[in-house]
């Protein structure tokens, strides 16, 4: 009795004796080893690419002789001829077991391989999209066992890939005849695996072995762009990204103003909801030429955005949004056909809307939650998505709190008078030195510092134009730090700052950041009401997360994620000495970038995530800020800069904080809300 | 210890103790009587109508006191005063249990109340429709557990009506906000239960409580005509049948010459697929103004046809279905949106397409086999759907066949010399008396036979203008039966036949009818080319049958049951003598009406019925005529009258049939298919 070779996949470790002549798929279908393909076997498709090792494996306790798989065959051979076959590589398919040996699954050849993140910190995201490719062979129609060539092929298919009861869009049935006869009775068929809404279902069939791919787009749609990363459902790359302006913009700046529109005009969400699908069908023209695809492959969307937008894409007034209880119409995730929202993507295509946790914590923040995984976190987080309205989420794998809180559109730049959005030109970083008390700074779009003799050559180009959301910032930080500005937020004047740039202005002082007007520029300055904007932003931001804090029961947290565009930019340690954030170690600061992006893109390429998600909003907690009588104390507290009564000692080791006091006890009614409380 | 009254449930027989005080309709719920209830027991739809018993049931062993229920109260009241509720009847969710009770609950207020059917042996409809209305209350939208309208409300009907997992149509995301701030929280659903491929769906919601109600369609969709019932799906009655031309006609009269013209055109499906939606399109705005109700109140349609109309009406090319091996594009039932057919009904409407047995049996012979159920006959009993195309099935509860025969429009009137459609003036019925071997005959709008003295008069309106297909089959039997045609199909000259009505005719004889050449009508015959039409056209039906029997291994069967429009009009005795039909008893012969029609019906108004013809599909043997060797040898002896093989005991029992040959020797080349084969 002798034994059958034996074996042993890497990087499972997965392994088996097979009897002499095996192919190298049909051991790992046998022992479930993630080995990809799409032909079933049959030597088309090059999905099953395998990596033989020779030699002595003591750890595997075997030793591979050279001749260990049957010799390369005319079927390799016609591949890499054609294709050509990296060096090391087999067809899973065609070599088959002769000895003991040991067989590497490259990532590229597993079904569920994983995507690479940037983030070391970040979840995987493993393939395992909603529609998938499969080729079958169907048997020809027989008049003595009639049955319709639909059946036969759902026959063969679920047959050869094990696959659940199938159905079939119409425009599958009205291609498929001419397709099973053109392919000789081999088809490749994309199929949507199916989910709580829709049946498993045959999307497209094409003639014979399609050498194609088909893709999916994940789309972040925000108030004012509209942004999609379309991705190989195969391969799960990102193969174009692309954006648009959200054209809704031209009916209100902002999501309130958008209501009001909607509130004003008796046919105002209509002509919204018309606007935004024509924005995001000149999107989809945009990228999938980008990307030199045919539109009709994109088979599957998945979308994020929050509670108005997602209300006025899918068509639904958000009138309710505008005033409390502020209800949703639809909390949950939502699966539709993507004809129902007038998108013009494959016919048959699937659109996925993420689940919103609340009438203001919307699809976008659930995203963020998949994204980030606060419910898997073993330590604190707080994940704080910085934009008009803030997204705050605190939680760890015990528990997940979340609310949200209106900004305003401060950090954008906007209502700041020498405020704009970030683009070349804008100070985006601030020094101010603190001895001389006087400013440096850099623009996007370039390197230098503008006390850099090369500096104003530079930029002679874009100018120095204003100041955007990440250089308010800082510079607000800044003038903190060297006493320009005290803790209420007063600017002093040059006497009690010592800086040649304060300047009366008005009843209050400001601070002059730039003077461009010699060479036709602006005059860059930041007011004291600058300073009041970035204030109330700021304590709108750390209240809302001191308040889920309180709900925790904690009053530190172990780290924090900045995410969103704006949290990419934004300087940690700056942040903390405004006090928008809770004290805690600069390296325990991270950001996630466009994490509700990455969100959708996860529950594009991954059908589990979809579920799980949904069962995670299930179990967030929210917090209605309105309602909660400690978040107007919390606010107050954090008017003042860091905070009128939180200590924030990891801050204070590393930066020190004048104790200054630039009230001059003149009455001055600018000088903070505080102080003109106090004393009425 | 005393016991709780009991109370007795008829018809059902139900019983079971209760306290006292609880209404009769939570009684009815707990006992899983069938008692209907729209609103949930609140005293608006008076759906859950009652009516008590009183006095000695000895039969049940109680007497009923006259205070066994609570005293009619101010609800009843007030219904009583609007609407009107019969004597004796009281609101099942108002009377409650004071003492022993007798409870009659009525059909109408039976949710799966049986639709009554005229005919004494067809099945019963059992009320189960797809989409039925429920009446919620729902909870307010609360900022401490913020969810979405919606979810709340899936939680009410769920709690309060035991229903499954639902989701929500994208056009009642849009009207439910208003409808629940209008309704104060109180909304009337229209909610889809589900099949295989699609879940649970609200379709619709109404602020309040809705009065009206819903409908279904049953369309019937011909070759020739497209015929619908719209049905009531509360009560099950048919509101109101109409029925409109097959627009397809412009593009070929028959099902052939339209696969020919989609063969012949490139676009030429496209067009046929557009005309039949059209035509049902404005079908569908007849019926509904017809019943004057708002179109977008119909929810369901259920459709049968012939696998071309299938195909076509799905936009599916029907090129496949003209040439072996006849391969239909799907076979199975398909649940679609009605959109998806281009039909304007609700917006969220649904449709379902019966499955077709083979590519020349269709949905409409799946029909039929619903409405007449043969897999559920104790008796064997062959069904004949007698059309362009004759669908065949035979069978008991143990097996059941079915098969396709090519009849060809000759028993529709068409390719018969003086053949017309049914229609005022068309003769209906023939009689040739046996002495004078004369005709006399009926026509279609007139009572009398041509003998009598006032038929001249009374037919001068519509004249007389042919002969429909009922007429030529008893023409033709009745001239077998006065010896005017021998059995091989040969008419006699006046000399052989003894009929002054005989007269050459080129080479062979014809028979005249009626000569209404003096007053301005045409002249009426029966040429011996139309008897060979007949008689290939009854072979094809005959030799079906007889497949059927030999593949079942009988040689006679217990029943025939004539299906379609045409069948209704047929005499068994005629059809016999032509050997239509296998030698049975006549009174086992009869007629189903539109008994696809009728299957369409039963599956619109009892979902389960969907399941159930499925499933009977499935275990149909299918048998293609045209490969079967033993068919043209059927077919051949079939073309003599009634048939050259057979000896029909039972009919010739009844009939004479005289042993006339009216060849003359003479080689006349028209003198039938067998004899010319011989002599070859």
């Amino acid at each position: 009795m002798t034994t059958d070779p034996l074996v042993i996949f890497t990087p499972s470790g997965k392994r088996g004796h097979f009897p002499i002549g095996t192919p190298i798929l049909a051991a790992a279908r046998q022992l479930g080893v993630d080995l990809d393909s799409v032909c079933g076997g049959r030597g088309i498709c090059s999905k099953c690419q395998i990596s033989p090792s020779y030699g002595e494996f003591s750890k595997h306790g075997v030793t591979v002789a050279d001749d260990a798989l049957s010799p390369w065959n005319e079927v390799e051979q016609r591949y890499d001829d054609i294709r050509g076959l990296a060096k090391g590589r087999r067809l899973g398919c065609q070599a088959t077991v002769q000895g003991d040996v040991v067989v590497d699954v490259p990532p590229e050849s597993q079904v569920h391989k994983q995507v690479v993140r940037k983030r070391a910190e970040a979840r995987e995201i493993v393939m395992n999209p909603s529609t998938r490719l499969y080729y079958v062979e169907v048997n020809e129609p027989d008049m003595h066992d009639p049955s319709g060539d639909l059946e036969r092929l759902i026959k063969a298919l679920r047959a050869e890939w094990d696959l659940p009861e199938l159905e079939a869009d119409l425009g599958v049935l009205r291609s498929l005849q001419p397709a099973l006869r053109k392919g000789e009775w081999k088809v490749t068929c994309a199929i949507h695996l199916g989910d709580d809404t829709f049946s498993p279902r045959i999307m497209q069939v094409w003639p014979g072995y399609y050498e194609g791919s088909i893709y999916g787009l994940a789309v972040d749609l925000g108030s004012t762009t509209i942004a999609a990363h379309l991705c190989d459902l195969q391969s799960g790359e990102v193969v174009a990204s692309s954006g648009v302006m959200n054209p809704q913009i031209r009916f209100g700046e902002d999501l309130m103003s958008r209501v009001s529109y909607s509130m004003m005009n008796p046919s105002g969400a209509d002509e919204m909801t018309r606007a935004v699908r024509e924005g995001m069908n000149s999107l989809f023209v945009q990228i999938a030429s980008e990307a030199e695809i045919d539109r009709n492959l994109i088979v599957d969307a998945v979308f994020v955005c929050n509670p108005v937008m997602h209300h006025l894409f899918l068509g639904i007034d958000p009138f309710e949004l505008g005033q409390a209880p502020f209800a949703l119409a639809t909390s949950e995730a939502l699966a539709l056909r993507a004809i129902e929202l007038d998108l013009n993507l494959h016919p048959a295509a699937r659109v996925y809307i993420l689940p919103c946790i609340a009438g203001h914590v919307g699809a976008d923040a659930a995203a963020v939650a998949l994204s980030e995984a606060p419910n898997k976190s073993e330590d604190l987080v707080l994940i704080v998505d910085v934009g008009t309205n803030a997204e705050i989420i605190l939680g760890n794998k015990d528990k997940v709190l979340a609310c949200s809180s209106p900004t305003g559109p401060a950090f954008e730049g906007a209502q700041i008078s020498s405020g704009q959005r970030a683009a070349p030109g804008a100070i985006e970083r601030v020094e101010i030195d603190p001895v001389s008390k006087l400013p440096r700074f850099k623009v996007i779009g370039c390197d230098l510092w503008s006390d850099d003799p090369d500096f104003e050559t530079q930029t002679a180009q874009t100018g120095i134009t204003g100041i955007c959301g990440s250089g308010i910032i800082e510079m607000v930080a800044e003038m903190r730090m060297t006493g320009i500005v005290d803790a209420p937020g007063l600017i002093g004047s040059p006497e009690q700052t010592g800086s040649p740039n304060c300047f009366q202005d008005g009843r209050t002082y400001s601070f002059l950041v730039h003077d461009g007007t010699e060479t036709g520029g602006p005059k860059i300055t930041v007011t004291n009401r600058d300073i009041r904007e970035i204030q109330m932003a700021k304590a709108a931001l750390y209240s809302g997360a001191r308040l889920l804090m309180d709900k925790f029961g904690v009053d530190k947290v172990d780290r924090i994620v900045l995410a969103g565009a704006f949290g990419a930019h934004i300087s940690s340690k700056h942040a903390m000495v405004l006090g928008m954030i809770p004290d805690a170690p600069l390296n325990k600061v991270s950001s996630a970038g466009n994490a509700a992006g990455t969100g959708a893109r996860i529950a594009l390429l991954n059908r589990d995530a979809r579920k799980e998600i949904e069962d995670t909003v299930h179990e967030i907690h929210k917090i209605e800020t309105a309602i909660e009588p400690r978040f107007q104390e919390h606010f107050v507290n954090a008017s003042a800069i860091p905070n009128a009564v939180e200590p924030f000692p990891i801050l204070r080791s590393i930066v020190s904080l004048p104790d200054v006091n630039h009230n001059s006890g003149s009455g001055d009614p600018a000088s903070g809300g505080r102080r003109r409380r106090r004393r009425a």
